[in-house]
């Protein structure tokens, strides 16, 4: 892989658009991943700066765990990792959205698509989508 | 407008659902509102327990907002109103998506279609949306 293909030319000149990132008081700011060919939203999770960095510089989504409260390579340990194409901020400078390539097409912990696989019909919460791996398979330990 | 068109009928039945969104310490959950029909990611918001309640009565969307600490049925200044087609929760309970049909194509207040409108180029934020109507013609002050 190619040092082009590692790192978007688009987060490499300089570092000042990350001053325009309004993290909150603990240092965060939401991040929503949605899949860069069909459009849907896979996931939904937090960064911090060093997130946002370190996103930048693999080009693949970094997010932080706020309950493990560390960095978190998304598919450091299944294998599901996020190749970030475009990276978007709203009006208010304070939620990013990255437009992602989901490795192995399975973004939930669960083993599925998405982690909105759960779809309100009929007052409950119906699952939509299969588990494409089962959980055991994808970390090791089934 | 008939009941049925005012409440969508998958929301009406019970409100168990309510049950298993895990507010956070605040009482809030994060809402993603998508467009319905062409996928974009549109606008990122809260919303408290009241507000979801809202938002099924209604089939339309009603957030928190943090700042001014009160409901806020969005479009209730512009006009802007989104109806809701789909609710979905994520995999952990604390994360809601909304399929909306953005009424009048401006999700946000700067009058742009999407909140998201600045993309990463070159290592700096770039405006990719036109406005589409000025925040003084919707809201009536300019």
């Amino acid at each position: 892989m190619t040092e082009s293909q590692a790192t978007p030319p688009a987060f490499r000149e300089s570092r000042d658009w990350i001053e325009t990132i309004a993290f909150d008081e603990h240092g965060l700011v939401p991040a929503i991943a949605q899949d860069a060919t069909t459009g849907r939203v896979l996931m939904f999770a937090w960064m911090n700066r060093e997130a946002v960095e370190k996103t930048a510089e693999l080009g693949e989504a970094v997010y932080y765990s706020r309950s493990r409260q560390k960095l978190w390579h998304k598919g450091e340990q299944s294998g599901h990792t996020q190749r970030v194409r475009e990276l978007r901020l709203d009006c208010d400078g304070d939620v990013l959205l990255l437009s992602i390539e989901q490795h192995g097409g399975i973004a939930c912990h669960t083993g599925r698509e998405s982690c909105f696989y759960r779809r309100l019909e009929g007052g409950r919460w119906q699952a939509t989508d299969e588990v494409k791996k089962s959980p055991g398979a994808i970390y090791g330990n089934g």
